[in-house]
């Protein structure tokens, strides 16, 4: 099932960019969690098209229904169906993408996989099927809310401009980090990216960057090695989201070059429990939450779409060129920020089932 | 399952660095493929303790016993079972493991996870787990390969010595990557990174660094998106290893500093099929490959193992101190290198499966 | 994913009795197949309620939306998405059951497990689920259709009334299923069993029985010992349905009373390949298709509703009585037909892509 | 992973009849539980071949050795390997297997599945399979009775021969059952079974019969609808074994001959909690758990091999006679019992495990 993910707390997206509707099916979600239609809104609003004048002016409200699996405001265990209406479609804007492939875009490999496709603002492999992410996830954050579970993703770098590793010691809030429609939370480098996203766009190009995703509150023994390491399953889940290239927790590449002695991390009992004086693992050893705080960061490539003429072939091979119209992100990362957000919460919820499962049921 | 990966080419390991055996079950198995001990052996060889003085000197000859699914040399399609006995085994070398635990090991959260753990060389967490990946690499790889594909992993990174970008353009061969111990086919820089970690291992000390997997002969087609993309399971695939801490592809965290005008692959028509003239997309785009040189990298941290005496705590939570005294590797990239080439082998024909399945075997 | 069922062409069904509406996702659709809304529409009104005067009058049309997966007429390898609103809701009728456990119903069990439960009309528990199934399963017989296999479910048995053996020697035609209103091939027996069903309607009460299903065309080779045997994910899917108490396939129960040398089903050449001269097999052996007829039945019990008045406790548990008045099946089997025929295909679809997956892609 | 059976704690089982030897990796299983190899053992001689006169003589000791997963006397929660050595190979007593395919057995469909197979006792298709399950399921036991559950599987007909069913009132112990070497608890059917057993042995042929299961202690809330309902599941696993033809739970394919007011299960408020007053449900509503004892039963064909010649045809299809020589059981049920136990024990601490994962974890 390969728009499947999670094997206990699972869900299943479906829909197309310029389809109906897009959604999500939620399975095995605990029962008796009290659940409006405005906590999922809440999180939708934050990846909405049109929210802030860096990201596409697409008009969609992404207002979520709920058609079941939720009774007299609670769930009750059984499947979660949310469902958002497409409303701004624009296909006549697409009628070049039926004709030709654009370039680093899945147009070509959607065609070679499955011998037809939905030509129409790359449908299925839009990102708009992360809607049913971020409302799937909003219930997943929820309940790890409730556990003392906190989420923060952010952007730390667009294009080269870099947030000062200096200024992120502390776990950002939510006001700082959406105090700028880029969702950095450092307000100088903020404010520089986003008039690079202003004027990438206006030459008609578009920028990449980083986000960096820390979670506090895990407690120890989330994780299933060997296969189903914690970092394996957050690596996954960041690399199905679209256009990301590369994925570190901890350390990650930079830490390949320390020493083990400048690397390790030395446990000492702070608190009255085992803790690690520094965090170069980011949280995980052996692939299982150590307690510390989970940090991890993904790459974004720069948007594929841009509206500068471009070569590229037609559908029949033929040489061409495509220069994109229609409403785009010109830089996909404030808008990618809880969708990484949503993405952690499914893997960390699906991964504490399955740690009660195992190891808390019987005790012997 | 957690210690099984794959959807229709499956394998489930299991085994502890110094219980009686470690070994594999691949399920899903095409049947009719001529296969000998041999083969897989060959393979082992390659991640075998003790091949080079830059290595482990564990003294394991990794024998591979075929026990079921294999007749007359050929795969039956019915479960393949590999065993190979350990036979190295000085638990008494361990003691200290017993009690205190390893900074950045898997010994402390094993312990909360489980509630118990087997101490002696790391038990399930020892990467010596990994046998079993690569004895069910070598089936796949062998598979792959009469199909026309040729996977090579290689080391570009030890501590902070690279392998020159100019110096990477050709697919290198085997012989090339395996002319030095450390696996790294540019002879200059694979001198020195044997020096670099003959000298952090005097120094008791260790180093990390970034293997490389090229993969090419791919037809165009393979991966699942959403959540299945080929990236996201190579990705799962490989932050699924001990030691890893980050995974990227193509153009990677690099690529995120690059403008879209820059980095977008553009389409032309070659060889009668279409190509895209650059390669930053690493032979994937949106989760699905597109006929290019597959091209991925992982990070891999200093071994946690060092002979320096280091600040930890004890089981009952009291500072104390520890210093390995085992036989280690102070750099695990060159036994590594066949470890990458097996899980790629693996998440690479288990695609090719799934798309058998979906795409190719019903025609309308 | 409890609400999922398929490992290749897999389905999720949502949506409770009487709540907004239920659907199924399809993931993993082969793509190109030419696709209306009419055909599943046709498929749901052979399990539509009010379709004849002995079945519920629930007043529902159940018109299907697809709402994905489908372009211009085809499907597309991506996640279809159906959706059938629920229109003829009388939640008042149901006040009763907010308090009462109704005997051999889910609802004791539902509120055991979760905690919580949608009384309203049996929420998650309601035959209605299968709407879903049926709508999918639409999908799978369409597919194979197209290879060359037919399914056909009949009744055999309401109550004590049971159609004579030699009356089924022939493959029934949907025809000669669908002239009476409980499906029932045989019209002297049909005909009795209408009449049963309205006795027993008249009187308050309900009566149960067996459905058969057959199924020509198929390929040897479906099936995958030793767990998934075709038989037992066939009878996994009939004992999914709501009412169902039993399964047998070829000579059953009854088969467990004769001899091997009476049992056993000896092979010729005919026809240019390998046969049965019988088949108490049912077409499987070893869990594998033979490429004989498939030949299974299904025991569905009474229904559980009767308007009779019953001894049962409330939800503190105090004894108390409870008789329906709502709307419901005297007898399940009429619409259960389809619904098991959308099973088996969803099973034997699944099977046919993981056999081309396996055994048909790579060749030796 | 056709080879594999549950979903948290999961069994996968390898091995042929006639190669090196035959196992199973158990992962998911929950540490801290002490095991010995002495307690699977026990279980496996229940099984075992040359217990008995009425069963095959084949000279198996089924010794088996932990290979991982269990330390200092417990589970770790790692995986479990198994192994069990092939000892009595007469590979010889098998020629004519090579060439001719057995009636109602297996080797035609493995055959025309995989295009090749080990023709040796059925290979994989051999009930020597069973071991790996025996073997699992003795540790699913031993946890599901530390928490009060216990189960119990027995003969209940052999050929004609029938347990009268007010014989059957009580939960009958594991010294009755096993008093008998046909393993039937009523010791005048049982001896008559005997009987029966050495009489159509010494006529060269064979005969089937029913088991029946039961299991008490129970909680209700187990099963997953509406795909994995706990009869669902339990069917699966039970079709799964060889020469099974038929499941029933409850009232099964008897239960259709009622009508509902007959039928339906009164609740009452019993020892404190909510009981129903019959059990024609089987101990299982809507797919899940009620708290009563749950019941089934298992159809078993005769066995397929008889010493008498029958027809059949060749490998390449031309008609040929076959009588089997070697030794074989002439009734498959004693050796089934301690399967079926198995195979039960397995699905209920699967089901237990999910319920405590989804409903147990948390509370809001």
């Amino acid at each position: 099932m390969p728009n499947s993910f999670g094997k206990l707390f699972s869900i299943t997206t479906w829909g197309e960019s310029h389809g109906p509707a897009v959604g999500v099916v939620i399975d095995g979600c605990p029962p008796g969690l009290p659940l409006t239609p405005e906590e999922i809104q809440s999180e939708l609003n934050r990846r909405r098209p049109g929210q802030s004048d860096i990201v596409t002016p697409r008009k969609e409200e992404d207002r979520v229904e709920i058609l079941s699996g939720v009774f007299e405001g609670r769930t009750m265990g059984t499947p979660i169906s949310l469902v958002v209406r497409n409303t701004d479609q624009r296909p006549g804007a697409y009628e070049d993408m039926k004709e030709k492939y654009r370039p680093s875009h899945a147009d070509y490999t959607y065609q070679a996989k499955f011998g037809v496709r939905d030509h129409r603002g790359g449908g299925r492999s839009s990102a708009r099927e992360t809607i049913g992410r971020v409302a799937a996830g909003a219930i997943a954050r929820k309940i790890l809310a409730q556990a003392g579970v906190e989420l923060r993703a952010y952007v730390t770098q667009v294009h080269d401009l870099t947030v000062p590793a200096a200024a992120l010691v502390e776990f950002p809030t939510l006001a700082e980090i959406d105090a700028s429609p880029v969702r950095c939370p450092h307000p100088a480098t903020a404010a520089a990216m986003v008039e690079r996203i202003k004027a990438v766009r206006a030459a008609g190009d578009s920028v990449g960057g980083v986000i960096e995703c820390r979670v506090r509150g895990l407690p120890p023994g989330l994780g299933e090695p060997v296969f189903d390491r914690l970092e394996a399953d957050l690596g996954k889940a960041m690399l199905s989201l679209p256009a990301t290239k590369g994925f570190e927790i901890g350390s990650g590449f930079a830490g390949t070059r320390l020493k083990g002695s400048e690397h390790n991390d030395a446990f000492e009992t702070r608190g009255g429990r085992v803790r690690t004086v520094t965090n170069r693992s980011g949280g995980v050893q052996g692939g299982i939450s150590n307690g510390e705080e989970l940090v991890f960061r993904v790459a974004f490539k720069p948007t594929a779409t841009i509206l500068q003429s471009q070569r590229t072939v037609d559908v029949r091979g033929a040489a061409t060129e495509l220069a994109a119209k229609g409403r785009h992100d010109p830089c996909v990362l404030p808008r990618a920020v809880p969708i990484v957000e949503a993405m952690s919460a499914l893997v960390l919820l699906d991964h504490w089932l399955r740690q009660s499962a195992q190891n808390r049921t019987f005790k012997f």
